[in-house]
Formats: structure tokens, C-alpha cells, sequence
């Protein structure tokens, strides 16, 4: 039987994903929920603990105390302001260790997941706990790409691989050779909100997402789900390109589903 | 006597102040006017005919029977959209021709520089113009960075030069050690708009603002004005970091005196 899982819950849709393979698989789990960040129906019936996102010290010692020794980051956590977050010793120890801020979303996480190994734990990633999580090679829907969007979906990867080896972002969004918008701290759903203002009528528009090549993939693989094909097509794109088998998709039906009816394309591209 | 000068007039404060230097120097001039681009009260009282900007043929003409020779594009134009556009013949022949929109602003422009010079044009640049335009090196008000800010200026400028290389944009925001913004189209005021929450308390930021590696000099300088030192301000920013004689500063003894108010340092680096 597999060890107990300690759940660190952020929002959307993985956790519960996660739960219910737990619950399917007869696997023993603690979710550990995060005031402010966690939704509470989301954890309610299930065995948790409310910490504070800053009490990285509170949450070791929950852990310890459940046994836990398998350990998955799945959701999204917003990022706290210093005043939001009031370290605990722990957090303070680590983050003094690690020289907060010297780093980007990357190298933090990476930090976190090494100290929490020394602390005895073994971080996994949610993809190793799902099947059926990562992007697939390949035409994922019914629309497929023109000639135009191809070339925006090579010179996007590019791009982003650029800006991945800077630790700067995950996403860039290109329309006919122009970058239209680079994804820094803002996230995916805000960088996509800009494009319709920022885009030209009637030349498409594409959005490439991909792993940054030094990336920590237990923590921060780049997710698409529902609400990212609705915002790409708010935003007047024709369709989406992800790193294949390096991009969590958490309802693969349901998004193809999506793209289909609203006529975007989706397409997993092997790099 | 120096050549009569066309002058392609954009927004702000730079195509008035190379009026004020003509009609100093007594050199001959005449404004082309972009319809929805350039300020009717800028034109007004001098030499000018307005212009659809997706009219360049009837541009050139109009610079012909005027007997400009030397060309100089001063101000901000907004992106138009296609529609907006109604490209004229010569226009329609420029963009065929360089493969429109497979370039971003910066390749767009030294495209269009060269035909211009085919067209028997020379094209300067406004700090070809104007003696004190660009930024000087050096701390340029009263307030220094700290040693945090300076770690973030020098990892801002590798940055930014990495996206001119991609011919992204021209401007960063870091906050000790972490990107919070890249530009793309939006456009150094916007990017700074959505700062604000995006930032830490307590963190500082900095705007850093670089020539982009293979920039066209003469079309499209990294340009900041009181309003840049404001909007830094209402972001939260500590400063802004330019590249120094690459960077326009249009009236630096306003923009150094809203610095010097408002507490941002402002700092010219060589590179």
C-alpha cells in the first residue's frame, strides 16, 4: 500500500483531482489547506488542516504528525504580500537560507522542495499521482492551426523558452510574428485579459505555453484548463499550443470539449 | 542652410520641441499630421497637412511637393488596427514587401526606414535634432538606489537586453530579484498600471528601460517623461534605471524635478 499523501491544497480543479484518486485507490491522505487560498467545500469532508500559507514550519509538523511522508503541491496559490505571509521560524530560517526574493517562482520552488527533502519528505509531482494529466502530442480537438498560426507556435516556443531560461514566465501570446504579450508575475488569465486591446482584428492570435527548461516539475508544470481556452477566446486568439507531455491539463475532455465548440485550436507540441 | 525638414508628428512632447528648434534656428519645416494620431492644437499654427497613417504614399508625396528632404519621426504613434490602417498602394507594395507583421515594431521600422531612403529620403533622429535629448550617465535628481535596487538594475538590464534580442520590448519592472513585468505592446504605461498589485510591500521595484540590441536609432528610442516618473510613482516603484545616450528624455529638467519630488531615483547606466 502507498504511503499516506500530504494534499498542499491550492485553488482549481487538481486537488479534488487528486483527492478522488486517493479515495479510488484506497490511499490514506491529509490535506493541508491554506487560509485565503483553499476553498473550504473543496476540503471539508476529507481529513485537513488549516495553516497559514506562511507557516511552512506548522505544516511540516502537521505532516509529521499524520505520517505523512509523500508530499504533492497541486493548485494554485496566489502570491501573498510579506505582510499576508508572517513567516513562521521555519519560513523565516528558510527564507533567510535561500535569500528570499533573490530568486524567481522557479528557483523558490525548487528551493522549498530540496529543504523539504532534507526534512524527510518525498515530493511528488501530481503528474506521477494522474495518469492522464499531461498534454498529449499532437492535434487535441478539431480545429487545427493554418500556416500562420504554425509559424506564431515555432517562434512562440522560442520565445518562451527564452523567457523560461530567465525564470520570467511560462506563457507568451503572438499574433503574425508579433509578441503581444509576455507573462511575468500576472499569470496566464491576466496576460490574456490585455490581448483583446492589444490585438489586431482579423490576424488571429495564438498563446504558447511551455515548461521552463530549469524548471522544478513536481511544483510548477504550466496548466491549461477550461477557463484558459474561454479566456483565449475572449481575447479574440485562435487557438493554443502547449508543451507536450510538460503541461498539465486537468480536464482534458472538458477542455477539448471547449476548444471544439468556441473553435479554438489545441495542440500539444513535442520540444 | 540645413535641408527643410518633414516631420512625421506622433504624440507628447517631442515633435514640439523639434518645432521650437527649427523655428530657433530658422531651418524650414513642414508637419505631416497623422489623422487620430497627432494633437490638432501641436499643427495648428505651422506649415502642415494632415494624413491618413496608413497613407504613406500620399506621405511621400506630400514631402516631395514640399521639398523635404530630411525626414524625422517624433512622438508616439498608437498601433492601429487593419481597418483603421486603409493602406494606400505605396503602402500595400511596403507591407508586401517586408512581409507584414512578421516583424515586431523594430524590424516594422528599419524596414520602413530603408524605403524611405530608397525614396531619395534622409531619415535622422530627433537626438540628431536636439543637443540635450538623450539621458546623460550618471544618478540624475537627488535620490541614490540602494544596494537591493542596484542588484535589480543590473539584473533588469541583462534582462531587457535578452528581449530586444526577441525584439519584445524595451522595458522590465524587478522587484528584488523577481520580474514583475515584461513589455510587449501594451507599452511602458501599462505595464506600469498593473504593478501596483502585483508588487510586494516594502520590496521596492524598478523600471528599467534599454535600447533594444538591434534597434533602428533614428524611429524608436526607449523615451521617458514626467509622466513615466509619475506612473513609476503610483506603481509603487523606488526608481527607474535608462540606458544612458540611448534613451530620450524629452524635458529632463521636469522629469529629474518629478523625480526629485516624488523621491524616485533616477539613474542613466552605460552600456
Amino acid at each position: 500500500m502507498a504511503e499516506k499523501l500530504g494534499l498542499l491544497a491550492g485553488r482549481g480543479d487538481l486537488p479534488k483531482r487528486i483527492i478522488q484518486q486517493c479515495l479510488k485507490e484506497g490511499r490514506p491522505f491529509h490535506i493541508v489547506a491554506f487560509n485565503g487560498q483553499t476553498e473550504p467545500k473543496l476540503v471539508d469532508s476529507y481529513p485537513h488542516t488549516w495553516v497559514r500559507l506562511g507557516a511552512a514550519g506548522k505544516t511540516l509538523s502537521v505532516l509529521k504528525e499524520q505520517g505523512a511522508k509523500d508530499i504533492v503541491m497541486a493548485g494554485r496559490i496566489k502570491r501573498p504580500s510579506i505582510a499576508a505571509l508572517r513567516p513562521d521560524a521555519w519560513t523565516l530560517k528558510f527564507l533567510a537560507k535561500t535569500g528570499a526574493g533573490a530568486f524567481g517562482d522557479d528557483g523558490l520552488l525548487s528551493k522549498l522542495i530540496d529543504a523539504l527533502e532534507i526534512e524527510g519528505f518525498h515530493v511528488v509531482g501530481a503528474h506521477e499521482l494522474l495518469d492522464d494529466l499531461l498534454a498529449p502530442a499532437g492535434i487535441l480537438g478539431q480545429t487545427e492551426p493554418d500556416d500562420q498560426a504554425k509559424r506564431d507556435i515555432e517562434k512562440g516556443f522560442t520565445i518562451a523558452h527564452n523567457l523560461g531560461d530567465l525564470d520570467i514566465g511560462q506563457a507568451v501570446v503572438l499574433q503574425d510574428g508579433l509578441v503581444l504579450a509576455v507573462e511575468a508575475i500576472e499569470g496566464t488569465d491576466a496576460m490574456l485579459s490585455r490581448c483583446a486591446e492589444l490585438k489586431r482584428e482579423g490576424l488571429g492570435g495564438v498563446l504558447i505555453k511551455a515548461k521552463k527548461p530549469n524548471q522544478e516539475n513536481r511544483a510548477d508544470l504550466p496548466t491549461i484548463g477550461v477557463r484558459t481556452i474561454e479566456n483565449a477566446h475572449r481575447a479574440g486568439l485562435r487557438g493554443i499550443a502547449v508543451e507536450a507531455n510538460a503541461t498539465i491539463i486537468v480536464d482534458l475532455q472538458g477542455v477539448t470539449d471547449k476548444a471544439d465548440e468556441l473553435g479554438l485550436f489545441l495542440i500539444g507540441v513535442e520540444k
